[in-house]
C-alpha cells in the first residue's frame, strides 16, 4: 500500500497547488522558461522512492532524505533524477523555505514515526504551498498534521495546505484492491486447498492471524484484553 | 499557455480518477503488480505533446493520436515511451473501451477544433473514467463538451466526468504568469525604450495589435464592427 | 545461460512473426503511426529480465508476470519501460488476445517448470503469433511445447508458432562460451594450480562434481546406478 | 517504409548472426561479462536512424556514418546510445573488422545509392559476420549486394552473409499496411469525397499520377515512353 | 567547433572547483547524501546546448538561460534533465548566489557578444566558485572576462576563478581536428578534383574565402584596409 | 568515500588528456561525427560503479572489468550504457591498446589490491594516455603507480601520465567532508549524549575504536607495540 500512497501523494500535492484548490498556483513541473517547483520527500523507503519516482516523472525538482547511507546508494542508482540528502534538521532549514510541496514518508514499521518537522520549522514554508504526510496514521512525522478523510482532505495551518488522509489507498480503491489481493490471494489459495492447519504448516506466517480455532480462543492479546485464558495454536 | 494546459491535463485527470472525486479508483501510473491506466491524447501538437510527456511521467499506458507522419516521427523521437497512431474512427474506436483519461488537444490556430468523439463513441468509455478537452474555448473536439469554471470544473454525462474549464492555465497562474512574461517582456521593453512606432518597425508582428494611434481608430476589425471607418496605421 | 536465452528470445520472436517465415506480420516495435506488437513474458527472473530488456529496447508493448512481489518491485525499479503484472490464470487469459509473443521464462532451479498456459489458453492467441518456451528442458510452462532442434527450430499448433529449442543459447555459441569460460575459468585456474584436493577445499562446490577420485568411484548416485558402492571424498 | 526496413534490418542482421543460420553465433547485445556485438550504419536517413534505434535498443555499440554535420547534431540529440562518425574511406576501414552487422542505409531520393563499400573493403569483415542492404532496389551502396527474394533471403559471398531482400517491408505486412494506409488515407478520402479535380486542387502532388484523365493520356514520361503526345492536367 | 567548447568547458569548470586549484571543492555531480553543485549557462545554441548535456550528464543540476522560446521548447524535449529559464537579470540574479559553476555560451554570429553578468552582479557568486566564459574571443558576455591562454588559463577576480582562454579547443587538439577535417574535408576533396573554380560553383559559399586569384586581389575588405583596389572573383 | 574518488577520477582522468597538460588531446565524450575516447574500469565495486556512472554521463565508451557474475548483472541493471567484461589478462590486453583513460579500482578491504596491470602491459597503452589508479594507498593495482599529491598529482612513465594522488577526496573537500559527516554524525550524536559505554552497547562497531578508557590502556595492539599490557574493555 505504500506504493499506492508515495504515488499518490504527488497528483495530490499537484491538485492541491492550484490557485482554486487553495494552492499558490505552481504547476509542479513547470514549462520551458519556467523553473519546476520543489519536492521535499522525507524518508526514502518504498512510499518515498514511489513518491519521488512520481515527483521526478513529471518533471519537479526533487530531493529525498535518509540517513541510511547504503539506502541513498541505492536510491541514486534506481532514481539518478532525484537528489538524496542525509536528513538533518539544518539541511530541512535549508530546503523548506524552496519547497512546493513537502512530503512525509517515514514509515517505521509497527513504530511510531519519528517527529521531524516541528510547527516552526513548517513556518518557513511559502503560503500555499502544500505538505502530504502518508505516516499520519502512525503519528505522522509533521507536528501539524492530524488525520483527514477523503470527504475533508485538507486544512490549513500556519498557511501550508495539509493533506493528511488516514486511509491514502482508498482513493484509487480499484488499482489499491488488485494489489492487495495480488498480495493475499496466495494464501487464500492454499487456504481454500488445504484448510488452516495445511495453510500455516507451509506459510508459518499465517499463525498470529488466527484468533480462535475448534471453538477454543488461540490469540493471546485479545484473550488478555477480555480476561480470558487462551490456547495458542499447536500442530503436532 | 498550450504547455501548461498540456502538462495540467494530466494532474486534473489523475485527481478526478479517485474514488472520492468520481473517478473509477484507478491510480494512472498503476504499481508493481497492477497494470498502469491509459491516456488516449488527441493530437500531437504542443498542447498533446507535454499531455503525452507528463503521462509518461507518470508511468501511464499513453497513446498520441495524430494524423501528420511527420509529426510522429517527430514525437517518436523526442518521446519514446509514448505511442503514436494514426488518428482515425477506427483507431479511436479501439482504443476508448480501454482509455481511463482522454485528453483533447487538438487545437488549429485560429480556427474551431474539428469533432474527433461523438456522443456516441463516448459511450464506449467505461463509467467513472475522465476526459479533459484543453481544446473546449475552440468549440471543443468531443462532442458532449461544454466550457466549464475553476470553481465547478467538472460535469457527468455518458458516465464520463468532463473536465472543461475554459481558462485551464488559470489554475497553475504563478508558473501562467511567469511563462507568458518571459514571452512578452522583450516586446514590452521596446515599447518602453522606443515607443509605438520604433517597436513596431522592429517587431512587425505588433501592428494588428494597435488599436488606435494619435487619437484615430486603427483597426479595421474594429471599426467594421462599429460601422466608423479606420485609419490603418502606417509609418513612412 | 539464463541471460543468453533471455534475449534471444525476442529475436527469434521478432524473425518468426515476420510473413515468410509464418508469422502475422508485425513488426514487433511497430513504427510511428501504428502500435508496437504485444510481448508477455511468464516470469520475471533472470531469464525474464533479460527478455524484458530487449524486448523495451526495441519498443514492443511488454508486460512481465510475477507472483513475488518483491522481484516485481525490483523489476519496476531496473526496467520502468515494462510492466509487471501479478500472475493469475485471469491475468493471462486477459493478456492472451493481445499478445503478439509469448516467452515462457518460468525457471525453477532443479524442478519441473510449473504449467502456466493450457492448450484452451493457447487457442486465445490469434494465428500467425509465436511463442518462445525458454523453460522446455524443464518440461515446459505451456503444455504444447515440445523440445525442438536448432535444425527445425518451429512447428505450428493451435495456429501458434513454436519455438522450443532445447539448448537456446547453442545459437549464438561464441557469444555463450564467453560468458560460460568466464564464470567456470576461476574454477580451472585453481584446479590447474592446486590440483584436485586444494581446489575443492576452497571451493567446496565443486565436491559433488567428482565422480572418481585415485582409482576408486566416489559418487553415490553413480555408484548406486551401477550395483557398486562409493568411497564418498573425504579430505583430513 | 523506410522506417519499417530500418527497424527490422536489425532483427534480420540478429537473426542471422546465429550460428544454425550460417553466422558467427554473437548475440548482438551481449550479456554481461561479455561485450556487445557492433553494429555500423551507412547513412543517418530515416532509415538509418530507425536502424540505429533498435541497434541501440537490444544494447550493441552502434556507430552511424554520416556527412552531414547537422544531421550528426540532430541524431546526437535523440540517439544518445549511438555514436555518429563523420563518413570516409579511412574511418569505415577501421570499422569493418571490428564490425558484426553492416547495414547499408545510403538513400537518396530519386537517385542511384553511392557505392561505399567494395568488395576489396569487404573481406575485412570476419567470416559469418552479416550485412543488410536496404537500398538494394536502388543499386545498393555495397559492391556485392545484389536483390534477392524473401523466399532466399541471404546468400554468402567473402565469408559475409549478404541480406539484401529487393522489398524488405514485404516481411512485416501487417505493420507496413497499417503505416502506408495511415499516409494515403487523407488522400483516398479526398479523392472519395470530392473527385480527382478537387482533390488534385487541394494536394497538388497528386498531380503527376495521374496517368490519363478523360481519356486522354496525361503523363509525359508515360507518353513519350509509347511514342505518343500526352496532354498535361490543367484545371482553371 | 562550439561543441568541443561546450563541452569542455564543464571538465574544466569541474577540474578548476577542486580546492588544490584554488576551488571551493565541490564536486559538480555531488555524492549520495551530497546535493550536487549548480552549472548555470548563459544562452542555449550549440555550445550551450554541449555544456548542459555534460554537465547533466555529471549529475549537476543545471539551469540553461535563454530568451528564444522556441528554443527553449527544443532543449526541453533534447534535454529533459537540464531545465530551462528565462533570461533577465533578476533570474540570474537570483541564481548567481546558488552556483558553483557559470557557463558564459551567449554567442551571436559575427557580433559582439551581449555582456549579461556586470562585475557587480558577479560579487553575489561565492569565492571559489568557477565561471568559464566561451564567448571571450567574441568581447565575452561576462564583464570581468579577458582572454588568456592556455598555459596560464585561470585568473581569479571578486573571488572567481575565471577561466577564458581565447581558443579552447586547442586543449583537445586531437578531437577538435578531427572534427574539423569531418567538416572541411567535402570542401578540399571538390577543390583538389575540380580546381578553385569548380569547386567554387558547386559550393558558393567558398566564395568570400578566395582572398587573391591569378595574381589579381578579390578581397573587398582586404583591399580597402590595404588601400589597394579589389577585382572581386566573377564567373561567367 | 570511494564515490567521490570514484566519481572525480573521471574529471581528473578528462582534465589530464588535454594538451597542455601532457595529454594526448582526446575529449573523453567525443563530438558529434568524432568517436567518443574509451573509459577501461578495473573493478565494479563502489569506486569503479561511481566512475563508470560519470564516464557514460559525459559520453565516453565505457567498460568495467569484473570477476564476480552477480555484480555484473547489477551493473548492467543499473548502468546499461557501460559494458562489462569478465577481468583476464587476455581481455585488459585487448583493451589497453584503445584505452584513453584506465581508472584502478579494485578495492579489496582491508588487503592490499591485486596487480592487475604489469609495466609490460602498460606499454601497449598509446602515449599521452591517463591512468587513474584510486587503489594506490592500498598499493596499487597497476605495477607502475606509486603515491603522489595534490600539488604534483602526477607524472609519465611509459609515456603514460599517471595521477595516483594517495587521498584523492581531499581534492574536493566540501563534497568529501558533507558526506563524511553525514554518515558519522549519528554516532557523534549517540557519543554526545549518551557517553561511550552507551553508545558502544548501542553500536558494537565502536568498541574496537577505543584506545583507553579511564587512565587504562584498551586496545591490544597499541598495547603490544609499545611493549605494555591492555585492559580490553568490558561492560558488564
Amino acid at each position: 500500500m505504500s506504493e499506492v500512497a508515495g504515488r499518490m501523494s504527488i497528483v495530490m500535492g499537484a491538485y492541491f497547488l492550484a490557485e482554486h484548490a487553495g494552492g499558490r498556483g505552481t504547476l509542479l513541473g513547470g514549462v520551458p522558461g519556467v523553473l519546476p517547483g520543489c519536492v521535499t520527500i522525507l524518508g526514502g523507503g518504498t512510499a518515498g522512492f514511489n513518491a519521488a519516482k512520481l515527483a521526478t516523472g513529471i518533471g519537479a525538482e526533487t530531493t529525498i532524505l535518509e540517513i541510511d547511507s547504503e539506502r541513498m546508494t541505492q536510491l541514486d542508482m534506481a532514481l539518478p533524477a532525484a537528489r538524496t540528502l542525509y536528513s538533518t534538521e539544518a539541511s530541512l532549514t535549508d530546503l523548506l523555505p524552496r519547497t512546493d510541496l513537502l512530503v512525509g514518508a517515514v514509515l517505521v514499521p509497527g513504530a511510531k514515526a519519528p517527529r521531524l518537522v516541528t510547527r516552526e520549522m513548517l513556518r518557513e514554508m511559502r503560503d500555499g504551498t502544500v505538505l502530504v504526510d502518508i505516516s499520519v496514521d502512525q503519528g505522522g512525522c509533521i507536528e501539524t498534521a492530524r488525520p483527514t478523510t477523503h470527504e475533508e482532505p485538507v486544512y490549513v495551518e500556519e498557511g501550508v495546505t495539509h493533506y493528511c488522509v488516514a486511509n491514502m489507498p482508498g482513493a484509487y480503491a480499484r488499482t489499491s484492491t488488485q494489489a492487495l489481493t495480488s498480495v493475499t490471494l496466495p494464501y487464500v489459495q492454499r487456504l481454500a486447498l488445504e484448510g488452516v492447519e495445511g495453510a500455516t504448516r507451509v506459510h508459518p506466517e499465517l499463525g498470529p492471524g488466527i484468533n480462535c480455532l475448534n471453538g477454543a480462543l488461540t490469540n493471546v492479546e485479545v484473550a488478555s484484553a477480555h480476561e480470558l485464558t487462551a490456547s495458542p495454536v499447536r500442530w503436532d
